[in-house]
Order: C-alpha cells, then sequence, then structure tokens
C-alpha cells in the first residue's frame, strides 16, 4: 500500500492513497484526514486504507483523480519526533578517520534528535541563509512506526514498522563539528528534512524489505549528474534495532520517523556517496585535500529508489537549494 | 496573563486562564481551543484572552470554577519543538572540570534538541525502566515563543517570547556520557520532562523579568529536604539569545519551547543546585568522590518558584520517580 499526503489548506494536510505506479491517487475520505491520524490508529484503520488501495489500483475508487490533479506534501509535513540514526559503518568510519574523532562504538547506533515540526515536499524549494554553512544532503531511507512501548525489542519493534520513506537530511557542514565538539548534538548543522511523496507498507518492497533495510540503491544526482548509487542493505544496525534503541528509555508516539543516516557503502569509490561530506572525505584521504565543494544557490539534487523491475517506488525528491529571504 | 492546560480526552488537553492566585479558572471558550491554537494565532488571541484574565480575576468570567475541579497538564501537554540550552556557566564549568571535557566556547549558547511529543503534568508519576540509569531532575526555566522568522536576531526574538514556563528536564546520567562522546547529542539519556502547571507572559513577572532572565531563586526539594534555591538571572546568553541561536538556520514554529539549561549559580556551594549530577560534581571536586547518589524509585521531587512577595508563579512540580511497567 501506498500513501501520501496532498495540500489542503491546513498544516498537516490530506491523506490519500496512491496507486502502485503513482498515476493515480484518492483521498481516504472517511477512514482517516491525515496520516497522522491514521498511524495513532493504525490497526482500526489499515484494512479499510488496504481495501481503498486496491480500489484505486482497479481504477474504481470513488474521488479518484490523475496524479496531476494533486499537490503532494511530505507523507507527514510535520511530526512529533524525527530521530536519525547513523547506522551505514562505511560512512561513519570515514567520518572518523578525516576528522581525527573515536570510532563510534559498535555496540550501541548512533543516532541524534532532530527538528520534526517541518518536512519539506519533494519538489519544494529549499531556503539557506548562507552558502558559507557549507549545504550539503543526505540521501537516507526512514521509517514511520505507530506507539511503540518503552522498552520494546527489536522483535516487537519490527511489528510497529507501519512505512517506509526516502528522505533528505539537509546538512551545514561547516557548522556541524562544532556542535559536535561540545557534545550536544546539532541544532543549527540540521535545519529541516525533506521527505519524497510516497510513504509505503513494507510489504510493497517485496524482497528488497531484507533484514530489516531497504535492499535497494538510492541514485542521487547532483545537478543532474550520477553522484551516488549506494544499497540501503549496508547497515549495521537494522530499523527494528534503530526502533528498539530510541525505546530504551521512552515509548515512542505514533508518527515517529526513523532514518538510517546517509547511505553508504564500502566500496564508495565505485557506487559513490549520498552526501557531499563523504565524498570530500575521500579526497582528502586519497589526495590530501577535498576539491569538490559543497552546494551552490540555484543547484539541484535528486534522489530516488525504484524497484528492481524500475517501478516507482516512494517517488523521487527533486528540489533546488536558494537563498533564504531574512 | 496566566495560562494553562486542562484534561479534557484530547491529547492537547483544554486552554484555561487561571486567575492570578491560581485559586479559580476558566476555559478560553470560543478564544482558543488549545495553547498550541493559540500560540499560533497569538497576536489575534492575546487581547481576548487577556480580557477574559481580566475578568477571572474579578471573579466574574463565565464557567469560573475552583482548581480543583480541573485536572491540570502541562501547559503544552505536547511541542513540535523543545530546545533547551545550557546556559549556566557555573553549572556547564563545574561538569567539564569534573568530566575533564574541553570547555564549552563562550560565543555560542550549548543547545541541545530534546523529545517534545510529551510533557509531564506536574503531579505526575514519572516511570523509569532502572535506577542504574543514573536518574536526576534538571530544574530549569523556560520561554514559550509565536512563530519566530529564520534568522531572527535577538531583539526580535525578545518579541516573540510569549510565556515563560518552569520545567524539569528528566536525565540519566549513566547514558548521559556515552552519548555525549559520540558528538551526536543525547537520545536515551533525555526522556520526557515535566512542566509546571501555569505558564505566565513575561509580564506578569514584573520586576523578576530583567535582561531577558528570571530573577528568582528556584527551590528545588529532594524528598522534602531542600536541595537548592539558585536564581535564574545567573545566564550567560539570555532566552532572547537562546531563541536567536535557535533560528540562525531555521524558522521556530510557534509553540516551540527554549530551556535555560539547569539553574545553577557561581556561589553553588551556598545556594545549592537544580539536579543532583551538580551536587557530585562539587563532590568529587572537594572530596574526590561522589557520596550522594541519584534518585531512587519512591523518590519526590518539588521544584518552585515564588515571586519576591510569595505568591505562585508557574506552580509547583512536585512529582514521584516510579519503575516503568515494561
Amino acid at each position: 500500500m501506498k500513501l501520501s499526503t496532498v495540500a489542503s489548506g491546513s498544516r498537516d494536510g490530506r491523506l490519500v492513497v496512491v496507486s502502485r505506479d503513482h498515476a493515480r491517487a484518492a483521498l481516504a475520505d472517511g477512514i482517516a484526514a491525515t496520516l497522522q491520524e491514521a498511524l495513532e490508529c493504525w490497526t482500526d484503520v489499515e484494512g479499510a486504507l488496504r481495501d481503498l488501495a486496491t480500489e484505486v489500483d482497479a481504477g474504481t475508487a470513488p474521488g479518484l483523480a490523475p496524479q496531476s490533479a494533486w499537490q503532494f506534501l511530505a507523507p507527514l509535513p510535520r511530526a512529533w519526533q524525527w530521530l536519525d540514526g547513523s547506522a551505514f559503518e562505511s560512512h561513519g568510519a570515514l567520518m572518523a578517520k578525516v576528522f581525527k574523532m573515536d570510532p563510534a562504538p559498535r555496540d550501541r547506533p548512533l543516532m541524534y534528535q532532530g527538528m520534526s515540526d517541518r518536512f519539506y515536499a519533494a519538489t519544494e524549494k529549499v531556503p539557506f541563509v548562507t552558502e558559507a554553512d557549507g549545504i550539503d544532503f543526505e540521501g537516507e531511507f526512514g521509517v514511520i512506526v505507530d506507539e511503540v512501548p518503552l522498552g520494546c525489542g527489536p522483535h516487537e519493534a519490527a511489528a510497529h514498522i507501519r512505512l517506509v520513506v526516502q528522505i533528505n537530511d539537509w546538512s551545514l557542514r561547516n557548522l556541524a563539528p562544532i556542535e559536535m565538539r561540545t557534545g550536544f548534538g546539532w541544532v543549527q548543522a540540521k535545519p529541516a528534512c525533506s521527505m519524497a511523496p510516497v510513504a509505503v507498507t513494507p510489504d510493497e518492497l517485496g524482497a528488497a524489505w531484507r533484514d530489516g533495510r531497504v535492499d535497494l540503491p538510492l541514485e542521487v544526482y547532483w545537478n543532474g549528474a550520477l553522484f551516488g548509487r549506494a544499497n540501503g542493505h549496508a547497515m549495521s544496525f537494522s530499523f527494528p534495532e534503530l526502533v528498539a534503541h530510541a525505546a530504551r528509555t521512552r515509548s515512542l508516539c505514533a508518527g515517529t520517523i526513523i532514518g538510517s543516516g546517509t547511505v553508504s557503502n564500502p566500496n564508495y569509490r565505485d557506487v559513490g556517496s549520498s552526501c557531499i561530506a563523504e565524498r570530500r572525505g575521500i579526497e582528502i584521504l586519497d589526495e590530501g585535500k577535498a576539491w569538490t565543494a559543497f552546494m551552490s544557490f540555484g543547484d539541484r539534487v535528486r534522489m530516488e529508489a525504484r524497484s528492481d523491475s524500475g517501478q516507482p517506488l516512494f517517488g523521487a525528491i527533486d528540489q533546488q537549494v536558494v537563498r533564504a529571504r531574512t
């Protein structure tokens, strides 16, 4: 099943069910007004949503309209909680080496609490104050859970993963090390993220939902040129393990989004990277100096993961960086 | 003006206006259903809320009922954003010395993004998984803003501070250093906070709202014994400066809560502390060893700041720590 959110004049938009080929969508009228509402009573509404999805794919759903009739927002235009992991060891190890930091602990995932009151739509222009902050993208996968009880283990956590999403975790690299050194984590270095338009249930991924991970390449294009196509399976900790880590001392509210961290593979020299910082890190290791600059105003980034047969899954993030008006 | 939120069966409760002496309250019916709603259109509703406050104090407001008739929640039972500073230098310097960390930068405040999907009511029991995590309180002041534009400076930020609140930032001290070392900040070490029942407009503090700070002692009692009465004025950065720091790379949504960090004074040996970690730090410096243990299940903590004339301001946080059922 594929769900999305369309503009409605309210901050949370309205929930739609999207056809498998993304050609059409219908409002989930009478089932749940918003995705947040659906997640708060998931087991009550999932059946009705799946029935509607069948009708959407058959072309018989009431109010069915072509994709072009809707203005898609992020599946959750705002969320009560966003916790982002950093589960790809090849990325973490490279960054630690370049920045001469202690290697990350291996017995627990890395995770930070990020701003959640806004997620940009996939094609929205993204404003930044200054290029001097080091504007970078981070291509990620993520999951959305319904309510997860305190102390939930990974096995039980897996059952609370209701949706899989694709995220661009915007990062300001010249602010990040200043904030990391304090131990307090990032505030200024991590403004709002963007989300691809379609959230899918794990079963929609078929065999590509493997070991609690997304076994698909995430294709990242910067200004039209392929920048990376790392596979999402290489996580050291699975999504259920990330969810359980987060739930160790708190229950997770329905609609909590948990991210994988920037997708990275050990053979990054072959498959490329999902963020500029990683490419710069490779350059520093190989050539003693980073020569790839961060993003400029006007630059575009496109991120998409398709199924093995080339079918769309989450839709594409395709956006432009612009100068903020302050 | 004093605002609070009462239980209504919904997650956000309902907005009430509270009398200056806390004896009575009335629903803000027809003005705003919830505090979040009021904050989203503050300049439109502030006049009507202040008119109602006058009627509440005069005893003429419709639906006025005694304090005992209401079940008070946190003013914001959940918020879209919670950013906590650490603005008391005496606390930060002590902690850095004890834990042999680099001293904090002086040119920018420390701040972390905390979980915001739940704030405990002031008298709610607070569940934790295990005493072995090192359960600690942190008495703080905080402010709630309406929408703050990206790049907003401290002067402009001051005008967006609509309410002042009193917070207990629950902390798990044995998890904190593990998470700090990663540079990613706290997730497991910072579960949900608690909030005193009454949020006040800055003018309600009179002369005690001074230099964008709360110039009042925060009295902290642990199991009935006075533990600290440090004054809130000793912040190295004012609340407007904390708000501006947060808004450097993001606009702040209405209802964002910004905390001071644990209240601390340079003469902590005389006035005591607002968290156990600070007292343990003093013991380590003075005696080479911390002999004060963290909290046990069944322990209580009470925190209250009163006006110079002894009038209630935010009401008290008075809660018990209990073992979570997992």
